[in-house]
């Protein structure tokens, strides 16, 4: 096994591009996977030794065919295997003996069948590769396809006809035809070229993440593209897009399991189980992970993330001679959050000089006829409209257009440093060689439609305002005050089913209070200390020996004013020596009331792939009947949680409705961000967390815990 | 002018397949608008007279040119003008003097561009078409084509090269490029043909809804779609969704201006004032009308409708070779609210019977290997579960496959009663002329990526459910007991603004009451009043001569029980004799004090399209934080009401958490229904209505108007 990468995923540069691949199944009968397998690898111009393996041929395809791995005449890099699954094991074991460090397991009749003795034949497997040193893809799986280097191990029908020039998009997914038709397919067709391809099936061994991370530091490869059923382990997705961030490399992704029923799907094709959408929504938005909805959404965000242009902002200018689609496109994008600012008065004045009589420049830009004829004009008056600084990024629209007038437009997308997305709805009214296809293969990116132009220009703005985030960020850090050894120490002793105090005693270790309390020693002392608290306070004698405190006269709730406090601690005193005379009393607490502030609710969900996850959301009937919650994963800074605050439908309650004060805001962002660090530190020691209500009160008085539960894991 | 069909619209026969007709501005510059009309025209085979008009030329294109139109040999069925904007009116007064009845003006400079003078110069020439008679498409239009009869009157480009064969899909739009190169050229590059199609520009005189009301009652059409900037006439709307629904031919539509940013481009494309986009949304569900979002999407859901199949529900089966397309397929469908019910036992048999060793079957239906290169078992296995009698429609999937397996999905969707969908994502392994295309074109609805496919049959499948409950619905009527006539009196009498009391007056004509009151003579009698009520009262003394109730201890409020209330009635009685002797009193007003109750609101918003909308939502904080509200257009059923609570995202308040008693629902439903015959009869009067808040009881207690404001209009 080679030595990982400096992100920890291995190295898979010899799996990707063997020197010498042996393929043990082989035959000449193409109804057969693996005579198809061997096939493609001969037609794709493999350019090392390929040693076919079967006990029962001499020759397959004119080339010498080996009866076991053992005769081969060097050890190959890499070993395809297309047996019955139970003889696959031998096969791998074999591969550990002869030090062959990767094997692709294609056949199926392990995890995926769902029962308990497939699982363990699976399981099984993994063992044998593991004691053998050798690493796994698949079982379940269709292969890869390495088109930088020309080596295909894979029945794919995607590459009969000859061999596609290489491309700098990577497809990584665990299906194969979804995969490698949907995607790396249609990629193709669509005009871009594919660097590598995997269909990695079960994932026993090594996993999408692992192939992902090869893409990420390839320099052939300029975006990833994931076609995911699943992600095994959080822990690594987070590394894999953390380190995507650090090189500005680009991921999008689907991810399977939306539905309930998209998710029993995926369980029963590849055994995957998936955890709930709408963490791994909110997770890959935190993690800058581009995820869209259906399959082309992919190559049509990767064809201008691809460029490497990044869009300062999400500011668009529109042009075009069709005032329809000039409609229809603002329309559109502006529901995905693309602005159409005003031009500066400079951009007015030289889009005027330069088609003269053109009076009415607005955003969206109808340039009408005023720009039809004139050679070059559309790619000046785009680049005019590009170079206002209020500008960030260009949509020009074609329908059918002349040669001069396509190549205009072009060729001004080339040459910008902003992205352009060009949408063409039409065709080349003098010249059929040119199409949205050629274009494409040129570098530029070209859409048919109005949505998909928008959303991948929205995908590429709001991403690049991810990576401009996260270069303004300090360090994450754990807050001042947090203190992780006393709270797990107070969760030790807390023991299987802490109360309400204890799960306080826990939160209070990383600074999450209750409302304000204090004890006072005199009627006195009670005003003295009343006085520093807002509001109505409430008065409770304390006595280690007065259990019953209301029936012992102990309490008195809503006082205001130091007169007031100073009689009600005297009267509570007064009872309680009339009721127990011989009670020890320690004095009286005065507690603040907490009345009024915004309720809302902290907790964690524990999630199948990411573990401990923070929910955060409003409290009370709004959990119930509107779900207004999201997720993040821990830990994350203030400035992380105000960005969460802001997927809340109810956010506007914060900043004050109908005359409300304005909640306070920084103590709450504040709470969060330390709340999780609790679950990064003690997250995994817990089976449910529970601070609801949080109050959440006016700016300047901070938030307060009114309830808390914590359940350690069994 | 021709007599309007039954529908209220005018007959457009003539307009679209004219006898005869002219062009006035004809030439032979093709760089030119009326050459290239003319040349278009002439090449796409119009077998009736063509007059080309210009008073500078004796011959155009071969054909000999007239000096006006009154020098014609015969009078036009259409004329189309070509001429600067203000020489248009000239020409239009013309035709009504020689009796031509329909004109088409493409010249642009008239409302479009937005100034007073334009507005004017386009009111003058409908004024001057009216007056002769003419009925006029445009100006700023880019005219007509008529497939069905070989007749076009347009400069496209999209239809050099050769006419299309005729279709059965029907376009209309006002714009030129969009319509016709992003729908019209689009659908036919889909393999789809066209019957009509319109680019109507300002629609100063017909407009969109003429056209599409020709095309619903054309026999060759069997889909409508139209791409509209606005509806200017929300009645004329409302009485062609009605007749659509009638005839059950689907009309699916993109209407402009979701954003603030569509609302300005299309404002100063064609002068369009589009109305609120929320009521338009809610107005199209209501009517049956399909709106998508983008302009593929008219397309494809027009694949399917076309094809005249209804789904008789929202159950489908989706099957493939490919597990993880179906994963996908299933995730995206099933977010548009498909469900995949399990098959019937005896399905699931048949299945095993035809796929031997096809174990597990479930729905999606994985069968893999097992359908692998047997003749038509693709097709068959299908017909099996379309077969099911909990399926609704099929959504085969399709990667790269023989043209065997191909033909025999195919041969089973065009045989099949129930709508099949067809998601084919790669090409034929060995038949390259068999394409989506070529499929589509023989009748079949094939899809390339899975969420196209999904919104399509999604949408087909409430179209479907739409046409079922409206035939299930009993005629629409006034309820009982509403009383418009003592409303418009009231209202009336009530003066320019009405006070709450006068308000309440004019919603009580439609059975919308406030808490119920009574008034006693006695204590006595004031208990036995109360006990008709449910909980707390209030007393309040009667009396003309006491302005201030309160500070003659004459209001009493929370009382419970026989006796408080008698008591309560006594000591205020005895208050009003002490604090005025000499007041006349009439009594004690025993009036049920409300609490509790879920609160919502009704309104009324006045819509650019469609007049008084009635708005419908949960009140209090709700309202501006959450805007959960939605329209309706009066007048509704008590059944299209409930259908509009669930629109609400609050609706499961009123089924009751947290063990809180289920809201009157029932009463409800019927008050909303009375408001909508209040806004039905009264709304055009009206400049504001607020019902706000409305308190919705727990079952069995009604409704309550608690505070109610009418604004009539100036």
């Amino acid at each position: 096994m080679k030595a990982g990468n400096r992100s920890g995923f291995p190295d898979l540069r010899r799996f990707f591009a063997p020197r010498r691949v042996a393929l043990v199944g082989a035959s000449e009968d193409l109804t057969k996977f693996g005579a198809r397998c061997l096939k493609q690898m001969l037609d794709f111009g493999f350019a090392g030794d390929v040693f076919p393996v079967n006990p029962n041929r001499a020759e397959v395809f004119g080339r010498p065919c080996f009866p076991s791995l053992s005769a081969l005449p060097a050890v190959p890099d890499h070993v395809g295997i297309v047996l019955p699954a139970r003889a696959c094991l031998g096969t791998v074991a074999e591969c550990g003996r002869l030090g062959v460090p990767f094997a692709t397991v294609f056949s199926s009749g392990f995890g995926e069948l769902g029962t308990a003795e497939s699982a363990a034949l699976q399981a099984e497997l993994v063992r044998v590769a593991r004691a053998g040193g050798v690493r796994l893809m698949g079982p379940n799986c269709n292969g890869l396809i390495n088109f930088v280097d020309g080596f295909a191990l894979t029945s794919t029908a995607t590459i009969t006809g000859g061999r596609r020039p290489a491309g700098d998009i990577g497809i990584v997914g665990q299906s194969g035809g979804a995969t490698q038709v949907n995607v790396m397919w249609r990629v193709q067709e669509m005009g871009l070229g594919v660097s590598y391809q995997v269909s990695s099936g079960n994932d026993a061994d090594l996993d999408l993440l692992d192939y992902m991370a090869f893409l990420l530091e390839d320099p052939h490869t300029r975006v990833v593209l994931a076609l995911a059923e699943r992600f095994a382990d959080g822990a690594r997705l987070r590394a894999l897009a953390a380190r995507a961030a650090e090189l500005e490399k680009p991921v999008a992704l689907i991810k399977f399991g939306r539905t309930e029923a998209g998710s029993r799907a995926a369980a029963s094709h590849t055994g995957a189980v998936t955890g709930a959408d709408a963490v791994f929504d909110a997770a890959a938005r935190q993690l800058g992970l581009i995820r869209v909805g259906d399959a082309p959404e992919l190559y049509e965000v990767a064809m201008l993330l691809r460029q490497g242009k990044r869009p300062a902002g999400n500011r668009a200018a529109a042009l075009a001679i069709s005032g329809g689609n000039l409609v229809l496109l603002t329309d559109i994008a502006a529901a995905q959050g693309i602005a159409f600012p005003d031009y500066a008065p400079e951009t007015v004045e030289k889009l005027r000089r330069l088609i003269p009589g053109f009076m009415n420049v607005t955003n969206p830009t109808d340039m009408s006829a005023g720009a039809i004829g004139t050679k070059d004009i559309f790619g000046q008056a785009a680049r005019t409209l590009l170079d206002d600084p209020s500008v960030d990024a260009a949509m020009p629209v074609v329908t059918i257009a002349p040669k001069d007038d396509i190549r205009s437009i072009a060729g001004m997308a080339k040459d910008s440093a902003k992205p352009v997305a060009i949408l063409w709805t039409g065709r080349c009214a003098d010249d059929p060689a040119l199409t949205p296809q050629a274009l494409v293969a040129e570098g530029v990116a070209v859409y048919r439609d109005a949505l998909p132009a928008a959303l991948a220009l929205a995908r590429t703005m709001r991403w690049s305002a991810f990576l401009r985030r996260r270069a303004a960020a300090p360090p994450l850090r754990r807050p001042d005050g947090c203190d992780p050894d006393a709270a797990r120490r107070l969760l030790r002793e807390a023991g299987a089913k802490p109360t309400e105090r204890a799960s306080r005693a826990v939160l209070a270790c990383y600074g999450l209070h209750g409302p304000t309390e204090a004890v006072a020693a005199t009627p006195g002392d009670a005003a003295a200390l009343a006085a520093r608290m807002p509001g109505e306070v409430a008065l409770k004698i304390l006595s280690p020996d007065i259990l019953h405190k209301t029936e012992a006269g102990g309490v008195m709730l809503g006082l205001r004013g130091a007169d007031a406090v100073r009689e009600g601690a005297a009267t509570i005193l007064a009872n309680a020596r009339a009721h127990a005379p011989a009670a020890r009393i320690e004095g009286v607490l005065v507690q603040e009331m907490v009345a009024g502030g915004q309720e809302m609710l902290l907790g964690m969900a524990r999630d199948a792939t990411f573990g401990p996850v923070l929910t955060l959301g409003f409290g009370g009937i709004h959990v119930e009947v509107l779900r207004d919650v999201t997720f993040r994963l821990p830990p994350i800074s203030a400035e992380e949680v105000c960005e969460a605050l802001e997927e809340l439908r109810l956010a506007p309650l914060l900043r004050g409705v109908r005359g409300a004060a304005a909640a306070d805001v920084d103590a709450l962002a504040d709470t969060v961000a330390r709340f999780s660090w609790l679950l990064a530190d003690l997250g995994e020691a817990l089976e449910e967390v529970d601070v609801n209500p949080l109050a959440v009160l006016p700016r300047g008085q901070g938030v307060r815990v009114l309830d808390a539960l914590l359940v350690p894991r069994a």
